[in-house]
């Protein structure tokens, strides 16, 4: 391998970083990335496939999970909504005899109403989610995944369940026999992200470790996305969600098994194939990985991300192995003239 | 006068009694008739002319204004919005960008998020309205002056504005040429309403103490509501919002002046003049309204509401003078057997 290649992203001067990412595990990984770049290197392609209608609001869960979550507004016990939230308007709607089942935090409600009223008055919802990330000073892009309507509906020994009606609801107890993307093919991704995708400007694409099914694959599932990726100039690396059999949060292990996909990171980078250059698991995972003779570059690293730190240290190994994917890849970089 | 038609409403089982009403100044004496009544004897009909949409949800401030003093959840010090109330959700509008001169309490925000949802799904406001009553056991009807939308707008120096933008975001400040309510010629009562006011088991209609350009003429400008008042059985009712040429709150006295009227008692009876049976007025003003010669029945009353008591002195006082008007007018009542 020509050392010139073995690049490691440069973190002092990147160009640009793209991320695709769920709600809660994903926006740990955005979050380390954001913190290891420059601001505004960054971009994070939200999942909308879990956005419904609430009480006449429209709400984004992943994207609004990843504003506060690189913001520091996130409750990060919950895992979502707002720290230091209050619940006065979910108290008054069950007074009022309102649905309570989907638990709207009194600041988190702002979010909603804004989004709502701008898409009623025309505003595509990349734009809505544009203007956030300047008013909050994200200090990252969050483009959702397309400005069409795509909702994630699983069937279910219930039957069809919306997502959230499946995750919160019901809380993921139903056997889920098949997930589809409704709206997916009549979909298109937010003006400019494919040629975004594609640029040569582009460092690293990060997948990262959100549940594949129900995070990830609806952003592939936007016509053109996964396209994008699969002829990128830059390397495409994932983070597994699964750690030794188990999903790190949520019903990914549980949805995986009921489909019947072996719940662990080789059924996730699998399902990656032909997508990506690189793959980090758990360095209890890697192991495994690496007697299924996959040609993609793997890398162990301990990827449970509790504490900030844990977050900018994956953040810099997906740097790292990207580097390392970059010149397995083969692609010149803009390094290349420096080494 | 025939001492038989000198009678009172017989509060120990009467049978229905109206109420026109604004919000802060016309709620404290419905809540006043609510109390001295049995439970369901009461139905007010709430101004809807300064409703407005605000960040794309339907907020109807007199409706609100009475359903919380009804039941008592009212901030009594502010006179409109809720005891208790948090804001977390204005103060993240804020962050967002959003706008902040009208303020939406977060359990405020319930009644407003739920009315727009049941709007948008097909609902007539009067609908709404009667859930909300029962869903927060009111113990009164409350009854929009029509499921239509009417527009109270006001040609001031500053151009037409509609009303909250004059009251709450200019703070009443701009001088008023000329009020409109836009929408009326085409609306019309809810369903029931006009036969409500004309029916021979209604002991009194009382217009309370409001606004009358504001607050009671946008009900009355709701084709068949005047009609039904000037030829109900029952006597009308009007209490006095000007106390001594002041407004006991709000911009009544400021708005007649500036439309060319006396900001006195006297001009309030004489707008309700082929209207009422009776006024009531503060023991201040009576003289002056007895001068005038009107044949409507004039009551002097201490009517500044400040306690309870208060409240349900001046209510006491509106069901003694219905009595007397209801002699007046000869109308054989049901009392008339009992004499």
């Amino acid at each position: 391998m020509n050392a010139r290649f073995n690049k490691e992203v440069d973190l002092a001067a990147p160009r640009k970083v793209i991320a695709l990412s769920g709600g809660i595990g994903g926006a740990k990984l955005a979050l380390g990335l954001k913190q290891v770049l420059p601001g505004g290197a960054l971009t994070v392609i939200a999942n909308t496939g879990d956005d419904f209608v609430h009480m006449g609001l429209h709400v984004s869960p992943d994207i609004d999970t990843l504003v506060y979550t690189l913001t520091g507004l996130n409750n990060a016990q919950a895992g979502w909504g707002r720290a230091g939230e209050t619940w006065s308007f979910m108290a008054a709607v069950e007074a009022l005899g309102g649905e309570a089942w989907f638990k709207l935090g009194d600041g988190d409600l702002a979010m909603h109403v804004l989004r709502t009223a701008r898409l009623a008055g025309g505003e595509p919802l990349s734009a809505v989610t544009a203007e956030v990330c300047r008013a909050l000073d994200v200090g990252a892009t969050i483009v959702p995944m397309s400005d069409q309507p795509v909702r994630t509906m699983l069937r279910s020994d219930e039957g069809w369940l919306e997502f959230q009606d499946y995750f919160v609801r019901r809380q993921a107890a139903p056997v889920v026999h098949e997930i589809i993307y409704e709206g997916a093919a009549e979909a298109a991704p937010p003006p400019g992200l494919c040629e975004l995708i594609a640029g040569d400007d582009v460092d690293a694409i990060v997948i990262c470790p959100s549940n594949p099914l129900i995070s990830v694959e609806p952003i592939l599932a936007v016509p053109g996305i996964r396209g994008a990726l699969a002829t990128a100039c830059a390397p495409v690396v994932a983070v597994s969600p699964i750690i030794a059999g188990r999903a790190v949060k949520g019903p990914t292990a549980k949805m995986l098994h009921e489909l019947g996909f072996a719940a662990d990171a080789a059924t996730v980078m699998q399902r990656y194939a032909g997508l990506i250059d690189a793959f980090i698991a758990d360095t209890s995972d890697i192991a495994a990985l690496e007697a299924l003779g996959s040609d993609v570059v793997l890398a162990g690293e301990d990827i449970m991300m509790t504490t900030l730190a844990d977050r900018e240290r994956v953040a810099r190994c997906v740097f790292e192995v990207a580097g390392k994917a970059r010149a397995r890849k083969g692609t010149a970089d803009r390094f290349s003239g420096v080494a």
